[in-house]
């Protein structure tokens, strides 16, 4: 549109001062509803009963009105980076690209951690210390490049010294600033090698016939046990929807649950208080008991402490 | 405007070409903004501590970034049918015209259940399994039309075959492209003979001075027990407020509670730690006590099993 | 703009029917999108299981569809205002002016108790019972008018006179009309005098090298114990960031905690497990174990009872 914005402004010095006028109030109050804006979505450890979480909107508010503020989650448990770095790969390839995720768990600025910003190469940008949150959207989408928030710059202006407020003084207002347009993600800091901190995990494999793999999390309101086991992999022990499943679930190598289990494509396709193979949110491998709490009755958590392996159970 | 706008073209069309551009950008950039979104109001069990709720949000962001997403509540009790059903019609009618609601409460897809579209004739749209999370909008509002969602057009694309997740991959998907007008309700699927599922209940009545109810739900938080019973009902009893009321209630037949309550306008026309009788949030008949918890005190639970006779008291 | 166009409608009626029929456009399109609307922000003591707060959100989505509405809380404790009053003040000055809260516990109306609306010096809108609510910030942010919700005007059209949901059809319906320029704040209700009701509470000071505060709120999820004693008048005190801080907090006079602990500016500073003195979200100092729970840990509570004292450490 620039172009003929500038045509229309060249014609028009040629016209008379009432048309300039029109213009000018054209090119003065369309551009502001055009400008696009991406999501802002939020995740931290807070809860929802005080109003550190509104405060961080509300800094997000000053930056654009306008911006379209949302919550993945604000009940990861204090401090489990791991929980925040699961749930941030579950919802991100969800949104648009230009989404710009905000992840407030155990940031620690000033033990020395540093604060980024990275962009996957899904379009995606996500805004957090780099303490492991990072672990497994960059495993998924793809790092495309890495930015550490330069902290002089892009604080919130005349939030103290003292603050221990990082969430809000800095990354809500990093994340706002990028979303809203008002600042591109080479004003962010230094770029940085394509590096995160990683936590340790178990990746997935399958040998002879047997795919292994590990229990990220639970999906706790459900009882469900998801492994880390996508469908594409799992497919390679070429079992097909309505077929049988064996399943061995280990704790420090030892065995604390084996059965066959159905794989299927939805949980009323075995009875009720059945265990049954699915597939995901995520595409993924899990387990679940059909109107039951699967790790409740047997016991299993999440952790890298748990192991699991599937195979045919077809003779 | 559209027949403003084809004037304004054709005469542009003998001017220059500096304002048939401008003209243009006029055209392409105005309707962008006048797009009529309805706001898109999300129901479910997922509970807000996972990425569930978030992922459907990033769904309804990929298809109208400015579109306006509210949640009504994510904590009915899992499979909880009847406090879905509840919990819509204690929202629905507060919201302008022309709302989108998603109710993802035990949908059951694979099990030869329906995914519909209600449009009652408020103009709301309900976007859910037709299980009988309708039962009381469709008494309430009105059936206008109802429409079957085709699940091979109406999926995200490239979700899998295998997705269990219909929350997010059909409704949120199916109810933001209607909310953001993406999508005519006609397109939903073929129209259906205006009849849903129906939980059972108990529907009011008023004979010889006394008004027979039930006991929907409980406003948990405060203690207070709602009933079935509409003002407009409980009127013809001819109780004007300030006045006493004799209250019965029974669990299968059998009276828990007795008593005479004065039928307040505020909860502060009687003393703290009295019961009254009150119109609640839904114009219907409620039992409370001032700064007290109502049901718990006299062990009064909702559901099918319970029933109220109220008339008046006044000698 | 309003002056540019009306210049370019009296040139126009000059010119042809076609550019009037474009300024039309212009005019009735454009103002909708220029409309200032501040953020709508909610509070209460409903939580998020039913169906109040969205029913809220509803009757601001009637008012406006393109208002932002966001949630400060609503898990505040049932009819308790001091945590509500306290609440507000942590998140009310990081939001632009402009912004409307809307914050509803304990209403009381039909109690002679006032509805109002204030604005703040700092140019923040609060719409809640004048119930103490108001306490902290009208100390924070000033008073700048106040005004009294006129309720024979001000109520949703058709809500019941039976109705006790003035959160719903009172201070949303008010707070979205002000949010969304619907209405101006003058035609809230007559202006009142500049007083509002004040929760008690002990306001801090130094003497004598010693500072003495309350403790206004507990920042529970962390246990953290925040005191009322801001890093301005802390200041005065002459300990800078790496120093030892004497504590002592009593309740009722008797001594419950006496400790010597560094004032950081951030938690890392102190060994894990370590209590420290720090400056919270507000810019008051706070009382905190690195990695652990300061208040349960020591047995401390927020309230008026308790008291605290600080000094310098250093010989």
């Amino acid at each position: 549109m620039s172009e003929a914005v500038r045509k229309v402004r060249q014609a028009l010095k040629r016209r008379s001062v009432v048309l300039s006028g029109f213009l000018a109030c054209f090119c003065i109050f369309i551009p502001a509803h055009m400008e696009a804006e991406g999501p802002l979505v939020l995740q931290s450890d807070f809860g929802i009963e005080d109003a550190s979480v509104a405060a961080m909107k509300g800094i997000a508010a000053k930056v654009s009105g306008s911006l379209n503020v949302h919550d993945l989650t604000h009940e990861i448990p204090q401090f489990n980076i791991w929980e925040a770095a699961n749930r941030l790969k579950e919802a991100a390839s969800f949104w648009p690209a230009g989404t710009v995720f905000v992840s407030v768990v155990d940031p620690g600025v000033g033990s020395g951690e540093r604060s980024v910003v990275l962009k996957t190469r899904s379009g995606h940008y996500f805004v957090t210390p780099d303490n492991g949150t990072l672990t497994f959207v960059a495993e998924q989408l793809g790092i495309e490049e890495l930015r550490q928030i330069d902290l002089s710059d892009n604080r919130v202006t005349g939030s103290s010294e003292f603050s221990t407020f990082h969430g809000r003084d800095l990354y809500a207002h990093v994340g706002a600033n990028l979303a809203s347009g008002h600042m591109f993600f080479q004003q962010v800091g230094r770029r940085l090698p394509p590096e995160i901190v990683e936590l340790k995990h178990v990746k997935c494999n399958v040998s002879d016939g047997v795919a292994h793999g590990s229990i990220p999390v639970l999906d706790k309101r459900f009882g469900n046990v998801w492994t880390n086991i996508p469908l594409k992999l799992f497919g390679k022990l070429g079992i097909a929807a309505g077929e049988p499943v064996s399943v061995k679930i280990s704790r420090r190598g030892t065995v604390i649950f084996e059965h066959t289990m159905v794989f299927s494509r939805s949980f009323s396709e075995v009875p009720v208080g059945d265990p049954l193979v699915f597939v995901n949110n995520l595409g993924e491998i899990a387990l679940a008991t059909n109107r039951g709490n699967f790790a409740e009755t047997h016991g299993i958590e999440a952790g890298t402490e748990w192991s699991v392996e599937m195979s045919s159970a077809e003779e």
